[in-house]
């Protein structure tokens, strides 16, 4: 699909809320729909027929004109407020923006703009619920940044990488090194490496603690491939292990595969989580599994759908989504275990490293 | 300072401001303010001798405990509004929060949170303007994200890492594993490397792009130290330099000494950027210097105060700002010469990579 697709598929939701016009602010919502990758910019969505217009700075005027290929592009600073004006000017009475995104303040500075006859109506998250189906380019590009992580990581315990003596810091820094050996354009986020009661903390920096034997070592992390996240964690453990790591690394690792044998299109989001929850509270370790099960996945790293007890809504065919749900025992250790997949009849796992326990 | 002393400096601004709390939602003023990084919280500010309270999400609940201190915690995953609840109990009647940062739909919910007795009141920017001026300990900071910056670029020149045959990604590649070595604990922003044409784009991203003879190869990247920023810009050319290079090269590092000549505490913004502005204009290229002169940095990599011809305001001492005019000429190539600056009445240098044009 492409990008003037995409922006057929949003009019359509427009003229089903009977919006005139999208005043897009959030810059990947404006990548999205246009192509463009700068950091201050909005962009116009008019009816169809008409040019879409997109604003941004000096800076960008060379990158603009290459990427934003099919848009009017003007130079303009205050991207939303120009653009409210130009929407005003070009007729519209009705104008979406994006109520999750603009601030109070900016939405001062929009209204000023706009004028008495153009109103601002709110439609916030109607771009990232188009973004929640992914079209087949979006699914190659999450496949390509799921394989380099999965090669990245393969290499990483093949060479040794994961052994007592190494610092949290210096196996993150050679797993980023390697999966840009593989293609990738960078880490997808900061990545997490957690070695032994570190690993019960479920977003932990790493630090320069030290692998030590007996410890769980717990890797979450992803590639970024042309703007698309992958995301997987993977847990091992350095000889000896001890019963109490076998029991919650089992419990976990079936927890999830509950959660992923219950994504299907149609079900219900929290019936997900529930489904994978149930094994750790069935286990009694409800209280050590404090996170949502999953979140969709692709131009950022967290994206609808969230996948959690409070979740309202149903999984979509096409979305990509994580399973993973942790099992955290403070100053012990933790386990988390974290697949992403596309939502199918049949899902489609695209992290591919094995979960069986590895004990190094 | 400590964190105390800068919440006790808020609580003076809220005084004046004649608000009885704040509530913080930007995440790196939460940082700023109670020393927590944590990907979702919010923080209440109360009146001098009650405690602040942190409110984040089960993931962070062990972080939360070792990085507040002095703070009360909450669990709670709606951070905002739960705290904008807190603060009506409390009997708070105006509590300030931030109006740049709050959207449309969040403040929405706040306000339901807060009830009728408690207004809400626009205090955006007021943490930023704190954050304007730095403390000791964020200067120091600063000082060690430059030092690592300096010292892996030189070590990437020294070590021929700027050569004809090499992509602009195996550059960024390498320089950004030499900051680590050095200290830093990431890149401070994506590492612009751009060489030939591309480097007429002022934010290029790396691409598969070939360093050639010939070629102005521009270098804008900095370290992340302690959640602190550096930002720096090179400049080399790789030989044979051609009349047009040694021009325009001159040009920008004569704009760049006339930019930092200008610093010093009270002076108008605005000015600063005309007098770095004006030795581009007088040579005739004005329209290839598309973005103002400079910004300040600190725990974000963008932060006040902005250098630009729009600016209002002046700078502030012990404010740490950029200073990096640039030319750039389409499909041929550019230059841009950046430092970064603590000002003080001697402003202090903190990026010394030399500035003298090298041709390698």
């Amino acid at each position: 699909m492409t990008i003037s697709a995409r922006r057929d598929r949003l009019r359509r939701r427009l003229a089903a809320a009977q919006v005139d016009a999208l005043l897009v602010s959030d810059l990947v919502n404006v990548r999205y729909l246009s192509g463009f990758t700068g950091s201050n910019a909005a962009l116009l969505i008019l009816a169809e027929g008409e040019t879409p217009v997109l604003a941004t700075d000096g800076r960008y005027r060379t990158q603009a004109a290459e990427q934003a290929l099919g848009a009017e592009i003007v130079i303009e600073r205050a991207c939303g407020p120009h653009l409210a004006g130009r929407a005003a000017e070009a007729g519209v009475r009705k104008l979406g923006f994006e109520s999750h995104v603009v601030t109070v303040d900016g939405f001062a500075a929009l209204s000023r703009a706009a004028g008495e006859r153009c109103e601002l109506v709110p439609a916030g998250g109607t771009v990232e619920s188009l973004r929640e189906v992914k079209d087949a380019g979006e699914i190659a590009l999450l496949r390509l940044a799921c394989e380099a992580a999965d090669a990245a990581l393969k290499d990483l315990v093949e060479q040794g990488g994961l052994r007592t003596g190494r610092t949290e810091k210096e196996v993150r820094r050679e797993l980023e090194a390697l999966m840009l050996d593989h293609g990738a354009d960078g880490p997808s986020f900061e990545t997490i490496v957690a070695t032994g009661p570190n690993s019960a903390i479920p977003h932990h920096r790493p630090t320069d603690a030290v692998l030590g034997a007996g410890d769980f070592v717990k890797i979450d992390f992803g590639a970024l491939v042309c703007g698309y996240h992958s995301d997987m964690t993977r847990t091992f453990v350095l000889a000896p292990i001890a019963q109490w790591q076998h029991d919650i690394y089992d419990l976990v690792a079936a927890a999830q595969r509950a959660g992923t044998a219950a994504l299907a299109p149609g079900v219900s989001l929290s019936s997900v989580d529930a489904a994978s929850r149930q094994v750790i509270s069935d286990a009694g370790y409800a209280e050590n599994f404090g996170h949502g099960l999953g979140h969709g996945v692709g131009l950022q790293i967290h994206e609808a759908p969230g996948i959690n007890a409070a979740a309202a809504g149903t999984l979509l065919a096409g979305s990509a989504v994580t399973v993973e749900p942790g099992v955290y025992l403070p100053d012990r250790g933790g386990v988390r275990i974290e697949d992403t997949l596309v939502v199918t009849d049949d899902p489609e796992l695209l992290t591919r490293f094995p979960k069986e326990l590895v004990i190094l």
